[in-house]
């Protein structure tokens, strides 16, 4: 499937006369429909009602504006949510251009909210990777149009989920060092090539310059992160990054709680399927897993694991799962959820195998965990966005939701807001550690100090009412820590 | 609040002229958008492999048409799993006439599906009480224009949901023999009374002979049933009627898994809200309120629940829920859900001392249970159809959901196809009861007997892969039970 | 077996001289070791903190000593919870005699604390079935001995749990008048028959004459209630009968929520085991059966379900517990527990077909649930009392709990006191209504009527901190009835 | 004390001419009844089906006998499952020599039955402190008494819960070089010193060659492991050790689901309370913390939780437990249970202000959670051994469970067998390691590699049926892991 043909099958935007010209637009933003901006608003409202962390952070560093001078690119799932991080990163002194990471995840009322506001954005659900790529460009872009006016100045900061728009830069300054780009292996890395090409192209030495100023990247995801261990393992990171991935108020909370909640949401609104009754199937008990399992138990619905370590398949067997391999799955189970972050989990021929109206999707950050391609041929029916009636070849029909993709951000809204709250309160964090105090970092990877996760922790407290104990010094003593933390070991864990 | 200002504000289908020309159409149905029909009909495809219960009796009862010569007036939530019910009746020979009973609960694609195969319906999700009333008369209407062609046929079964239909046939027919209405108490009296005085004037008699020619009425909710109750109490029943209602696997399902699964589904489809670490309060714990109150705290939150009655207040107790008062509740609670059939259940000085940002909805069949009238004057900011932010004087807002009405119809799908296949195989076999076997029943009420109730369990056993065990002649002979059942003794609780 | 090579072997108390001189000891009670009446009374203090309907009716009633003239005889399982009861009953103004109603169920200090009171207790756990229908004699001996002393005295009510007391009198005053007794069919029968011919032939019409006295009799269980059922139809009743059982606050508490806590109780107290990653089996899914399969899976096994009625199969698959055939089963789980209140559910062929160091056990009423006596030719090895492994022909090895009968008063002390206090408010109150209104009641079967249940549940509550919400006058007519209840129909099935 | 006057109220058990004369016994073990052992060796057959990571290990080393040669000195609750871990590692090739780490958890048959063996065992429930420190000195007695035929051998492993044994060995053989002890602070100090003085005074020399011939130790707890961890700090740790509590096959195992389903059992079999409608409050919400608190949720009380890290704060919060402090809890709850590892956590004023009959347990390796010492004026009343009733100066009782420590081990039997054969199969492989491969280790604390942690696993699915998956080669290098594992980063948090 080439992104153009996806959810919901909207068209390019910039239209047939695409030449990289990524700014011959009106507007310093691309979003699906500005006069959704009230309606996003008004979410927003709420959603800053749920998001205690972000607030306070705003509330705390009102006065001192410790982004001032940061000119932050952006790459996340732009949700009402992402609204609620941009405008506290702005709100401390921040300037931001903003992508979406995923072609399917964002929302169309909350990106032309923030457009409205004059903060650029280039976000559409179902965008084509086309213009994903050159939406890209567009984040990085602070001025390189020196003959139309432009400044020059670049971004100084990144905030990237799952690493593209890190990508974008390193790459963008090694082709201009002369650096040559492999043969593309998918239709991604062909307009990859693309964007980036014709970006250099029109501006060169701009994000050599671009590298050079920034002072480095915060990441919100696994793969994000483990590219940049990569990279920085080879000793090329040309930065400091902030793995926010590995804070325990975002993997332990995020991952576990925010799936727990929002995968039968994405299953519900898609299917409106009884869970009672039900067998479904999780491939995979990580964080991910866990809480997909949980949140179809908690559903009504029993529930069969699969796995491959036998630490996470015990965990699962203790926590009163039956574990079984996929192959036993597919003839037993209804409804089928892959959480493993690999590839090929549920194959053509284990799909072949279920039974008639199963229901099937991925929670994993790539659509690589369902062989979708593989049933490319076969008949789809569309009984609305993100709900797929796929054909076999002997007339069995199954369900396939958000194409195989995030489902609870294609079918639903993704994880609730007070969870995100959590992941963005780091986010923000980091951001704010890199900037004000870059200097102190090396060019490694390095995860927020334990006094930081926990203050993250400690500013969602109240909105739940939770009412913390305080260590008196004699019980500080008695356990070796400060009475005001940080209260564990660094390889605790949770 | 006036239905036209209501949900999503669509407009009265027939005009200003509306003068009681109940088929002065171009077409013989009301749907809010024919071309929904393609969509409607692919949920209806699934749906029907949701309801095993339906589908088994179309085969069953495909030969031998015991509906044949039926003309079933409907009153019933005209959704997707309402098409398939109609269609059930249809394939067994009926012909059929619908409506839905509530102004918001419709499914317009499922209505619009319905219509389409050219079976009259009535019904557009967010009509005014005036066409809600004229509707009713539009399903009893089934030849009365003999000057226009008609052939001055009549229903002679009804199918109710809450007891309107059944009321305007009764009330028509008193008034066509000199009875007189009371004053109306409220806005929905004032037009069920124009619409059938309407009824009444343009055909005279007409409602006089569908009464004498009705073999009964299957009813589907307590509140229906509780109306009959009283009319044959006074001997005033004019035809018996089958209470669908108390079937087992009807209360016991329908309105305790059902809600277990649509509750929290409507409260995320409206808020996305985190319900972890989240506060509810469920007031009432009968069956709606247990189905409630395992919903929240399966969604995440702690539940509070509110009673009258010392024995649900125990069994609440004993499940592990606290049990205040709404006073308390009220500046506790985040979510608060009414599920009593009372009224005045949430009253406006409960929500003037919420929380901000308190959500509230009601899952009880009448809107009486929440003082939403009393919050007429406050602003009301709708985020989304379904989703209004109400501003209190002091400037504090809370979230009302579904106006104070059915809120897993309103802001959702109502309860999964699967559950509502047990409720209308009960309905199915009612029908046929009355219209087989009708002379078997005095003008009274009666519940389904056993054997059927465990029919309509027993159909929906296996596609749930349920492999029931036997009794043994020996076995049965030791507790007394026919080997095939019934297995219980009439006064059994379940 | 004969209960003398049961549950710890303890031997006949009277001795070999047995000549139904049932009162030929120094003491008028049978317990197994009177020193321990002080830990007894220990216990029984703790209980009553948590039995606060039976203290509250001592409250209520001391001073009015309703119970005043009244000479209960008693039978029902003789534990702590009972000796509250007894206590109670005595405190309200009545004499009892006491014995227990199942040879494995006694508490033995809490015999021994009752008989240290003067209360005459006739109850050892593990006595004979010789012993036991000799108790049975005991309790009726008001005063029978006319030529030592005896006052000719009887009994004027009885307290029962299954009936053997109330059949005792019964066929008692039917020997006195001519009838015979048939063949008795089993050991215990044959136990019962030498037991009540040596009393009626020790003091001949004084059964007659008990029977004339008798003002009615309150029976706990459904057993004992079929019993009385069959007995009033053919008109053979000759004093009212209170059906206890089938009080909401009876069956849908102490079924229910008792067998919830303590089946998982009596496993662990027997074996230790590890309840989670194992697969459990739960034979019938009635009140009982519900509550034991959500102990097990609370306990942390996976559970499966066997069932005869679809309806409470469809009720097992809508809680998300798989329902299979025993034969499925048995290769299938680790832990069985039968609820069925039926005979040979499990079969020395099932549990031949049973993986080794199955766990096997039974928490109906009566232990022919279990085909025990099918393994008699086995080797029985008992690890300690209640627990003993089986070993087959083929070497296998099971373990077998409490022989078969009730596991929880078996292995461990029955259901917690709280719940128990629920089902001996109903007791009490039904021995008040029989004793000072008897005369308004026919002699039939009753249940108490809805106002005693709920004024049993209201009772409950302050001990669980509830606070429960008061009708106004305009909601208690909005649902038609009184203020302070009964809030519900008789046939709601809560 | 003479073992049969159990639990409570120790007395010395060599009497008051105790002269460290400690192998002048008839026989080289000190159990409570030796006559105990059938009944211990019957569970130990039990709980070896139960175990199977430990019966994996006698399979796979039958042949290799890899501990051949070596002599540990074990010292870790002498229960049940320990007697398999014992005679997994005799099957190994080992000599044994075993005490308690704990007055109180010895389960006596077990003891017993390892004694009857031949392996000398030094345990008994309910042991003095003196005892306890004298047992530790035999210990490590491998032949010290030259002069009565001792061939002067030593310990050359040691296998350690809580560091005592450890300690012991370490502080005699610096007391042989001329260092001093402190002052003690408490009696448990009183006895150590007077216990390892005397040892030194009898054997002189032998504790400095027994480090010398030390090859490592294996730690179980995180107390011992913190113990070590300080020692390896200073540089004075003489041997490898490993730490055996932070492989996650122990510490997410044994601490969460072995707690899960030990605390409800033993606060049962101490009290027989009523779970459901109560409220308990857990205090810490670490791995023992979280699975204290599931326990009684899933036992059936309404669950609350203090805690002083905002992390785990949250965390419990999230899975939707009410956090509080103790100071609000005290006046709400009825059940208590300290799981935290720090001091003072329930004080005397706090128990003061509990509500009566409230029920007080500790569920931490320490007695030291609840200021037990702070009662000792007030009446205690033994209802039965690990169950007290303490009597306030008001006349308020509350019950106090285990004396303050260990709950789960006090009144009931600890962990069932399955989640601590993972436990110990750890401490078998860390033993193999230690005497295979000591050389491969510096003096420093490791804990095992992850590919044994994931051997752990592997060796307890087969048991629960459980069925893993094995990653494709294309699979494994998608995610960069080998085929075989092991799977996840060191720093992942499972």
């Amino acid at each position: 499937m080439d992104g153009k043909a996806g959810y919901g099958a909207r068209v390019n935007q910039t239209g047939d006369t695409r030449v990289a010209t990524v700014l011959d637009r009106k507007t310093d933003y691309v979003v699906a429909d500005i006069s959704l901006a009230d309606f996003g608003r008004k979410e927003i409202n709420i959603a800053e009602t749920e998001m205690p962390g972000l607030m306070a952070l705003r509330e705390e560093f009102a006065a001192s504006q410790p982004l001032k001078g940061a000119r932050i690119t952006g790459s996340l799932h732009m949700t009402i949510q992402t609204a609620v991080l941009i405008e506290t990163l702005t709100a401390l002194g921040a300037d931001v251009r903003w992508a979406t990471c995923n072609i399917f995840s964002t929302q169309d009322h909350a990106a032309a909210a923030i457009a409205a506001t004059g903060v650029p954005v280039f976000a559409i659900k179902g965008e084509s990777l086309a213009d994903y790529w050159d939406y890209v460009g567009d984040i990085f872009n602070w001025g390189a149009d020196t003959d139309k006016g432009g400044n020059g100045q670049t971004a100084n900061i990144i905030l990237d989920d799952g690493g593209d728009a890190t990508m974008f830069a390193l790459w963008g300054a090694k082709l201009e060092v002369g650096h040559t780009l492999g043969e593309p292996e998918n239709d991604e890395e062909v307009e990859f090539q693309r964007a980036l090409k014709a970006f250099v192209a029109k501006y060169p030495g701009y994000l050599t310059d671009t590298v050079k100023n920034l002072k480095g990247v915060s990441e919100e995801t696994t793969t994000g992160v483990h590219r940049l261990y990569e990279i920085a393992k080879k000793g090329e990171l040309p930065f400091p990054a902030i793995n926010v991935n590995d804070s325990v108020t975002k993997s332990k909370f995020d991952n576990l709680y925010g799936c727990k909640e929002s995968l039968v949401d994405a299953i519900r609104r898609a299917t409106d399927v009884m869970l009672a009754g039900k067998v479904a199937c999780v491939a995979g008990f990580g964080d991910v897993g866990k809480g997909s399992a949980q949140s179809l138990r908690n559903g009504g619905a029993r529930v069969m694991v699969t796995e491959v370590d036998p630490i996470c398949a015990l965990q699962a067997a203790m926590e009163g799962f039956e574990v079984v391999t996929m192959e036993e799955a597919v003839t037993r189970a209804d409804i089928f959820c892959t959480a493993t972050g690999n590839a090929d989990v549920i194959t053509a021929e284990h799909m072949a195998a279920m039974k008639p109206m199963s229901i099937v999707c991925n929670i994993g950050h790539f659509d690589s965990e369902i062989q979708i391609s593989a049933l490319s041929n076969y008949e789809w029916d569309e009984v609305k966005p993100g709900t797929d009636l796929v054909k076999f070849p002997d007339g069995k029909q199954i369900l396939i939701l958000a194409k195989g993709r995030l489902v609870n951000l294609g079918c639903a809204t993704g994880h609730p807001s007070f969870v995100m709250s959590a992941s963005f309160t780091n986010q923000t964090l980091a951001q704010i550690e890199l900037w004000t105090k870059g200097e102190n970092y090396k060019n490694q990877v390095y995860v927020l100090p334990k006094h930081l996760d926990e203050k993250v922790a400690a500013l969602h407290l109240e909105k739940l009412g939770v009412k913390l104990s305080k260590l008196t010094p004699k019980q500080a003593g008695y356990i070796g820590v400060p009475t005001e933390g940080p209260f564990k070991p660094d390889h605790y864990r949770y």
